[in-house]
């Protein structure tokens, strides 16, 4: 078949005639003026490692919510935070949330772990010849952490967790990675940690790279269990008074409410108990160059909530799976920077603060909306602010 | 506690002024020279319904991948499509399925069910006051239908799913939404139909607008078992001379990784058991202008492979809850729209049609990275494109 | 391979020869002396269609619970229950329960839904053919529950629930079964339903009589969203100063308790958010005569409770997949019988009151190792009544 | 609210009088005759420990299946198993199971690890004190240890698991429990382990000696994942001619409804991917004197088969979180006492070999059921020996 081909240059395809080419191939060939598309001011040439047959860019509308007040071990202080959507209500909703949370002091957050994985898998003939391999593997940390080492110097690996089944074993491998996400360096460090083991293991074995045990991209139990990225608490407690007086709703309504959400998410099987966390967190994705696929995993979530005896409110999230950097991937970007600029996180040791503030968003949008539930106002602020919504 | 308050005006929101004075106050208050976020093609006129407190924009880089070859029901032909993404490969990996596909003669498409939700929960004093009313809105459902259809033209309630529990009644109002997404609207007609049934029904009842039985931007295992936006299968068989040939690996290798693959999706409980299907969808979302935090839902999947005798691959991917429109929401900004003509599907009566090439994509980068990982190429992929990643 | 074969008689492998037989060939070939197992009362005559190859018993001791108080719709009084069992406190602690909630004035029992399932899958050679056939699936509804109506008179199907994927259509056949499980009844029915459906489709199909959609013998989602067997409430208001005289534990402490218990169970990801209804069930099925292995779904449990502003506390517990009977399979055995003659649930008509008193035992249970676990007598108490556990 | 109370002595209620007394209570006070219930061979002064108002004994048939031919580590040759069940066909199906295994050589097991655990939950003011908490753990465990250590003599905690969410941490605590189940053992391990926990930390705490993590009774991801009890595989690779001779179906179709039934299980979300071990399970358990409750988490399994380039077909099961004894609890009472040692099993040493000839059995049942379902043959069976099943 000949299918008509998209224009590309071997040596400079991010020049601007093999741009151009392209954009005009686009009017050809679709229905497309493509004439906001070709409008941008990032600089093509800072694309090579970012995206390939590059034409143009979509331009995102962002909004500033906040201010958000961080009471974090890396983030302290208010933070304006650009959210960049096309959902009517999510900016307006999650600044709501955020004046609750400063009128109550602000949110407290807490990095508490934080690990990316690569997860071969490696087959054998048997049962026996699998778990005789396990037993290898755990004698051999350290010349297998020593030729993944050789691949990176941002990264380490800290361990290998193993779950045998069949005559199977399925493996993390375990690594720190700085102030990138660190999907690729694990997957480079852990080709080379299993070219090592292919090398040396006296027994035939085979692997494949990944035994969709990490699991890149799609959201698991095991990456909620056992951490994937960052994983981090946002926590505060709300006085009672305050949140009758901003959300009006009292806070045993509030809460019985959560409790029928939390039942609601048990019976779904959802990897969410909470509201609408990737709401916010895609727009922060989107604004500051973090790989968006990744809300996959990142949007899973922990809600966990007390009515005190006081009446006041604590509200807590844990996002087990957060998937981000400060640096490296579509972090430098023209826009992306400016937007990690915005929140102070650009660049290296960045990292846990942005986490910091991403999950404090989550917990002011969590609590706006199931505000706005519990007091019927959810139809009513659509309506108001989303115009057009068929 | 007097936080500085980011500028907002009454009246003209979105005119140049309140645009302006936010670029000033982020320039002032925060470390962000502001200078390529506020380039932009787009008329903030367009974005009321869209985003709050605007003040630039976002640019994605997208490039062109394709053509895909689709012999759907809907999309019928060659189809470019815009990826707007970060990720390094991610255009030429898709681009490599997409070949591989088109030589195999396209990839078959098949919408099988379309329906969008908002799930209250009711609430009674115990489980038989529950089972009263379980049975009275069975009795009432034409009147509590024309209820919800007071609130639109588009939508239509097909049916009320029950879920008891406790002295609760967990419900999914079902509906057919047109060429929108439908959450807005699905909230407003439940809301209508909630209110309505409040006060007809002759018992004492509480009710929640959602239960988290809807789940909306969270994946659930309800929503993969009765759908939620589109349904949506795309099939093909591969020749096994033409895999060996393209992708440089053996089907029956292929697919003993791919039976390997699904037992870790089976054991890390994931709510896919295929590669990376949010990554395709995620860059289409952006450049299409849907709401991207339903990648949290849309990307689940299920994959479904065979060997056959002749050594021929037969690979499908089924999208149980791909939620997109081709009107409304983000799809008629500027560059979102653009993006939507490339393909042919902005507007009314193309929602099927978008549904079936995104589909028709996913398996495309299916294909790509199932291969790769077999033929061990994977890291050495990145490595060639993805630069400067840590 | 010449392996030694178990004695068997064609003609009356129940009578007294083959059994002995039987026995002495245990006695020969193996180390158990059989002098116990070979003590019994039933009638072997009696085991056709329960067990092949019999040669004696199991003496599982039971324990005597109670009274439960059940204000139910079908049982109403005070019960006194047999459990089966050979862990210690079991029969102590769940009596503790019963007690309190006796005290308390009764478990209310709700049964909400009631049926059975089998669960075919049907292949084709594309998505648009299995889509073509849902379609015909359901205009022909009426022939399709005719044929399966042609092998039993006391089971009816109810209706058929679709399950859409790749080239494959996954259904469950719903229904009711009366005073049977009903597991083989719908068995056979889905066979005559399928060979009408293999006769009179006009296009090519297969079928497998089980997609694994039903789930007999393994608990599911599927099955708790949607009910296998009885779907059955049991709830109790409890007094707080009730809680704290015979608990030794405040209301609200055993409610934060239950809080945290819930967030492991979603962390961990059971079946289950309560405690140990595995443990009553399993008792009563062995003493019951109920097929024991459907513990694997039966056990599957939503519990919710409430602290309520005056500090008394609401529980209830939701069984989803109680699958039992009070007619067929083992219940009419010797003591199987002679046990659900203690309940009063022999026979027809009986099983919504075995489900109830079924229920309520469960909730009993959950309220006094709920409360023990709490008040931290529990390793006290296994301590004190289960001697010699190693 | 004046019960009539169950008979109960103080000091001798185990002896004739006592059972005696409540024998005549269920003839007065419920309908029940309570004839064949108490009559049994079994030495009440056996009982305490194992149940509690011993009234009489469940006499549950037992048939005898097999021989099943093990390639185990720690069971090597021919086994007869006996199963206590009142299923019609579960027995004949195993046999005929084990039959096919048996002439393609036996089934290969290994035992892959042992664990048990008890998991309290730690609640602090905040996060942050989680976090101190969490480390204060890992630098103490020496100590904690040596705390468990001081109640018991066969137990050993081997690690301590940490997942922290929210303002608490959750624990597994990992024991190796010798020819025990340990569930107790652990119990007061953990328990001694946390008072000195308590007595040492120099914060404030509180904990739950179980906050759901273990999931004891409760089947889990958890558990499956990182193993409850014994993690044992089983696996045969059965030349095609063999099950064509066999079972009446072809290896491919085998396959083929494998795969089908495979991705039901995925959809339908079990906790088992395989067809039935519930039943061969369940009969051992009852029959080998196992705490029959733990079926709940015992029936999880992960299957995976492979159809081999000649047509011949390697299965395998792997059971996660097999539960079992072969010393204390209820294997030292008189039938069941019996039933381990017609497999060699009672006492000291032999746990592993109990756990190889139970996977064993779980295969030669899978591969029986899968073929019959394949063969069209499972409702004829059920027909033939399943009598008067309504």
């Amino acid at each position: 078949m000949n299918s008509i081909r998209i224009p590309r240059e071997r040596d400079n395809d991010y020049g601007r005639a093999a741009i151009k080419a392209r954009q005009e191939f686009i009017r050809d060939q679709t229905d497309s003026p493509a004439e906001h598309v070709t409008h941008y001011s990032l600089d093509p040439c800072t694309l090579p490692g970012n995206v390939e047959n590059f034409f143009g860019v979509a331009q995102v509308p962002i909004g500033l919510a906040g201010p958000v007040l961080v009471n974090g071990e890396h983030a302290q202080g208010e933070f304006f935070v650009p959210l960049a959507t096309t959902e009517g209500t999510l900016v307006a909703s999650y600044s709501r949330g955020m004046k609750l949370c400063r009128e109550a002091g602000g949110i407290t957050t807490t990095v508490l772990d934080d690990k990316m994985q690569r997860a071969p898998v490696f087959s054998f003939n048997n049962a026996r010849e699998a778990k005789a391999f396990s037993e290898w593997l755990d004698a051999n940390f350290e010349p297998i952490a020593a030729a993944a080492q050789t691949t990176t110097s941002s990264g380490k690996l800290i361990g290998i967790q193993k779950f045998p089944v069949s005559k199977l074993l399925y493996t993390r491998f375990n690594y720190t990675t700085g102030d990138a996400a660190g999907q690729n360096m694990t997957g480079k460090a852990t080709f080379a940690a299993c070219a090592w083991i292919k090398q040396n293991y006296p027994g035939e074995l085979h692997f494949l790279l990944e035994g969709q045990f990490a699991t890149d991209k799609k959201t698991s139990v095991v990456n909620m269990l056992h951490t994937r990225g960052k994983r981090v608490v946002a926590e505060i407690t709300l006085p009672a008074t305050l949140v009758e007086e901003q959300m009006h709703v009292s806070t045993d309504k509030l809460y019985a409410a959560r409790m029928r959400g939390q039942l609601g998410s048990i019976m779904s099987v959802t990897n969410n108990n909470g509201n609408h966390s990737a709401n916010g967190l895609t727009a922060m994705f989107i604004a500051t160059g973090q790989d968006v696929a990744n809300i996959a995993e990142s949007s899973a979530l922990y809600g966990f909530s007390e009515l005190l005896p006081n009446g006041d409110f604590y509200a807590s999230i844990t996002i087990p799976a957060l998937i981000i950097a400060t640096y490296g991937g579509g972090t430098g970007l023209a826009t992306q920077r400016e937007c990690l600029d915005i929140l102070g996180c650009y660049g290296a040791g960045k990292v846990y603060k942005l986490a910091e503030i991403m999950a404090a968003t989550v917990l002011a949008g969590e609590l706006s909306l199931g505000s706005a539930v519990v007091a019927e106002e959810w139809v009513q602020a659509h309506d108001d602010l989303g115009r057009n919504r068929p």
